[in-house]
């Protein structure tokens, strides 16, 4: 059972943990730190937050736990801001898409206090956001990624792990660099790729003819594109080293799979195809094995 | 009314075109052709035909309407065998997702007798196949392209264009070319990037790592490579040229989008994203108004 704990940012990410907390009996009271006063005000209104902090030491003074949920963008301000309160019994923890920058961050910020910054990074998310987007159960059934630094104590991680366990989430560790490969991969090129399309094809003269026959399919793909595009260029800086290298191979990827295109050759065009779509429904099968006990929780 | 139609392949194209010609009262008698007696079996089972044709002669003998359902690859084929049967009274269809090399292999088959083929192409589908997906409204309020030639009657491509709109369909016209080159931009081109992002990451060493961490917003992004590869490695073999093009232009695009993210240039990069998002959401927004009356409809 936490005491306290401080949410930076009360929207989807932040006020979904908070209510999660809640629910399970997990926390006594949520402080919220956000920009918005009218955020602050609505989370109160939902019950996502007990109060809105008054100023950071009285927000931080006893917190047993933080969560930066804030736009990754901010997350070295915060820091930096946090750092001269941060008492000697809070763990601060992060839900950034990228981790390798957020330590480097955190290790200027909080300097001689880093051992109090556990980074993690929640996978979960939905297209809305603020506060009215949050709900309880966001987390269930979800990873959530802790990428502790050499410096943190295992009872500091614990306390993090607790959290989300609590919020329905499974824990998973990598280390910050594993993880920033990892979301170059499945995560952070797909944007690219599909924000890239969608560009290409708005930015050619029959733009509004080729919209009118997209369908289903274009629509799947490209859903990823109508994501935040402040939040995605400060993923793609973030995690620039990583992505140029899936990048790279992606381009070399694409280029033989032009020159069997442009050779007509049907059967190694045919092998990439079926490798693909083996991998995928393998890939399906195995998330839904491991997701069915949840469903049947769900329906008991 | 039509009296007589023949649906060569009876799996989702070609029977839910017949389920939904029935539903609507729009025909007598639907006789079906089939590589596989178990398919024909089973969609007389399910009344999607009347009959199997015993053979091409007695199928034909009659027809108002032949739509050709069956795999592209076997187009060629099955209109040689048909053409020495064709009567005068009948119109020829197809179904098929490209237009140019079905419009050139109609010409070789059916020589003099080419002015009765009027090039189709429904832009409906779903990711499930055979007599048992058929449904009896997979084309309400869907697009039906039709690339009629310039030897067609108007009353031939009247006699197609009134049978899909007995199915709830919205016809459009784009000759063969046009035709290719929309659906290599919006249809054909997302499904080769979403094969070749997985056999990537299937090739990789540490694929399953990789897979561990896909979420949802991958699912969406990689739906289209759960595609079956036969169909698509004829497809893009079938549209080579037009699929070229547009592959050229995406990886200019990406080579762009790869010098702004090496030059850390944060502000092009989310000049891409906010475009390819703002054109994004104004396409969602004119389907959903396109849509909105027939959603209407059905709940009243």
């Amino acid at each position: 059972m936490l005491d306290k704990i401080v949410i930076f940012g009360v929207g989807l990410i932040g006020g979904s943990f908070a209510l999660a907390l809640k629910k399970a009996g997990a926390v006594r009271i949520v402080v919220g730190m956000d920009r918005s006063a009218a955020s602050l005000a609505r989370a109160r209104e939902l019950g996502i937050i007990d109060a809105a902090g008054a100023d950071m030491a009285a927000a931080l003074d006893g917190a047993d736990l933080v969560l930066l949920a804030a736009p990754v963008a901010q997350t070295a301000a915060i820091l930096s801001a946090l750092a001269p309160h941060l008492q000697a019994g809070t763990v601060v923890t992060d839900a950034g898409s990228t981790k390798a920058d957020v330590v480097a961050a955190a290790r200027r910020a909080l300097g001689g206090k880093i051992a109090q910054f556990v980074p993690g990074h929640p996978i979960a998310g939905r297209e809305s956001n603020g506060p009215e987007a949050a709900v309880d159960d966001l987390y269930a059934g979800k990873k959530v990624v802790l990428a502790p630094l050499a410096e943190n104590s295992a009872a500091d991680v614990g306390r993090v792990a607790a959290a989300w366990s609590a919020c329905g989430a499974v824990i998973r560790h990598l280390s910050p660099q594993e993880h920033d490969k990892v979301f170059a991969s499945v995560s952070h090129l797909p944007h690219l790729l599909a924000y890239a399309l969608v560009d290409d094809i708005a930015n050619k003269p029959h733009a509004d003819l080729l919209f009118q026959y997209a369908a289903s399919g274009f629509r799947d793909f490209t859903r990823i594109a109508g994501s935040s595009p402040e939040m995605w260029r400060d993923i793609s800086l973030a995690n620039q080293s990583a992505l140029l290298t899936e990048l790279d191979a992606y381009l070399a990827q694409l280029t033989t799979l032009r020159a069997r295109l442009a050779a007509g050759d049907g059967a190694a065009l045919e092998s990439m195809y079926a490798n693909a779509q083996r991998a995928r429904h393998q890939w399906i099968t195995a998330i839904e094995t491991a997701e069915a006990p949840l469903v049947r929780d769900k329906a008991e």
